[in-house]
């Protein structure tokens, strides 16, 4: 791995720095409105038994439409990035590659970026993982190598490959190269809408590669930071560790949400910046089926392709109460407008027919 | 029905006025490019027995998104068109509204179209409509009158609404002043690839309104305008009647094609404009699995929602051998500039998810 102490300082300044390095290489995606959605963001939610005064927010959306990012995903941010700054480093050895283990976006986001730099990319993957998936990777160029499915098996694949090719590991959320480079979605979200100033942005925590980054994004602005999760089977880690005593990072959770980019623990720097340096202001969490209820408004009312982890933070915004009544609150009667990052839109046909079977 | 012979002649420039009438309604919806798409389009076909010498044509898609249009479909267009001219017409009593069978999206076009002019809409509507149809229509502010599915119940239904409130009927797609709305489509596309010129324009048809607006808005241009259409089950009513001796319309047809909105046989209006004027080109069809083939690439590469319908004319210039032969051999090596219209993007969640059910 890239020796993280090598990168530079997680501050916005070098998030800025990041987006200069990779702006080449990367898609500035669109940022979209939708009355629609704003309309239903602002009308209270149902009156029930346990919900018997449903607050009256005001909320104004911006979405990032990182769906429409290269790979489909805001995951090629954080590859480029990590990848131009390894390439800097004078210890790199370029014929050996770099390597990683995913059987998502990252996967196909580093596959990508190697192939651009004409670098080899090795990717263990689970022998398990979809022949969609394993034919999208292998359609940027890269070597997939195939392992067990548990962490503990990918590891040791991974730890052969290095050993028999010199590969630099590229890890998926925790090293500041990839921190920064996700940090630009928060960025140049920022920009896009100038002249309006957001007041909030909510962006999806799994390993909290983009969290952290958007957090630092927004530095020193004034925009609040929010993070989103799926509460399903514990799949809110980074929400409970950070409303308990202790503070104290969860560092291993088993979730099947149909979130699916969003089922690892939060990472130990992202944590450091969520939590330790307080750049978040608050984590929610949203159950599966106000997930697919989000899904199926971004699909009939912007017709756009979103994988369900994408759509948690629009989910928080339109069903959690607790986030509502906050927003009602300090947002008052002119309102919040609230940046969403939509994550990304790889998911397969089958997929989305199985979660909408009647 | 409004007179058809007060309507403005069909020609390009009766387009441009409904343009001018029409802008302050409707969306100026994006036109997209892909590379990746293109460059399959630029890719012969596998060798078959059935097809051992697969062309080699040069093409780049520019794809106009009426799936971003209001209510999701082009439909709009024509339906804000007819109404704009009806409300001008000094035989029209406004409070008697107006009315429509219709149990796709020129319903909720028409429906939205009243509501904006505040005018009651009568829409009359098969009883089996699903009920997302019936709500979204609802959903305007029209008023819906159940009928039977056979086109002679509807239209005794329609009959009895008229007669009942003096409303006037806004037809589908057979009337001049749809067409003339529908054709703004067209034109806009033109517009936003300058200074690139067009060499072609693909069109669905179902009744023919958009196929022969967007005929009228390419007349004198010199851009060839393709009509494109299902083959199942005798789907390709106009193209097998364009390719006849007689030439004459086919006014019948019964088939359960998944582009459901090219169910329809095409209108005598639109006929006279694509057949009697020559301003199509050429027809061509494909099969069920061409359609479902360019709809999961448009859903995977492109990240946009579209209804089986809208990417027939995709379907047509990436899979149907005598269009991309007649391409290779009139674009030469510079190759052809090709505007494809993607007509709407209506379609639920639970009709996809049966569509590439495994």
């Amino acid at each position: 791995m890239a020796d993280p102490s090598t990168s530079p300082p997680l501050t916005r300044a070098s998030v800025a720095a990041a987006h200069t390095l990779i702006t080449p290489c990367i898609h500035r995606t669109p940022v979209l409105t939708n009355t629609t959605l704003s309309h239903l963001a602002s009308t209270p939610l149902s009156v029930s038994p346990s919900n018997p005064h449903p607050s009256h927010p005001t909320i104004r959306f911006h979405f990032k439409c990182e769906n429409l990012q290269r790979i489909g995903a805001f995951k090629a941010r954080g590859a480029f990035h990590a990848l131009e700054r390894l390439r800097a480093s004078p210890t790199f050895n370029p014929s050996s590659g770099v390597c990683t283990h995913s059987s998502g976006n990252h996967a196909q986001a580093l596959a990508l970026a190697a192939k651009t730099a004409g670098i080899p990319a090795h990717i263990v993957m689970p022998s398990i993982s979809s022949p969609a998936k394993l034919a999208a990777t292998k359609g940027y160029g890269a070597r997939i190598i195939p392992s067990g499915s548990t962490s503990s098996e990918r590891e040791a694949v991974v730890a052969e490959v290095i050993k028999e090719t010199g590969a630099t590991l590229i890890p998926p959320y925790d090293h500041p190269d990839i921190i920064l480079g996700q940090g630009t979605a928060g960025l140049e979200l920022q920009e896009q809408v100038a002249p309006t100033k957001l007041d909030a942005i909510i962006a999806p925590c799994g390993g909290g590669g983009l969290l952290s980054g958007t957090a630092l994004s927004c530095e020193g602005t004034g925009i609040k930071v929010f993070g989103a999760e799926p509460e399903f089977e514990g799949g809110d880690d980074a929400r409970r560790a950070y409303y308990s005593e202790t503070g104290e990072r969860i560092a291993s959770v088993k979730t099947l949400t149909i979130a699916d980019g969003l089922r690892t623990p939060v990472g130990a720097i992202p944590w450091s910046i969520i939590y330790e340096r307080r750049l978040v202001a608050g984590m929610y969490a949203v159950t599966e089926d106000q997930i697919k209820a989000a899904l199926r408004l971004v699909y009939e009312r912007m017709k756009i392709v979103v994988e369900p982890s994408a759509v948690v933070g629009l989910a928080v915004a339109l069903f959690n109460e607790e986030f509502r009544s906050m927003v009602e609150k300090e947002g008052g009667e002119k309102g919040w407008e609230i940046g969403v990052i939509f994550t990304g839109g790889n998911v397969s046909l089958e997929a989305l027919g199985k979660l909408f079977a009647e």
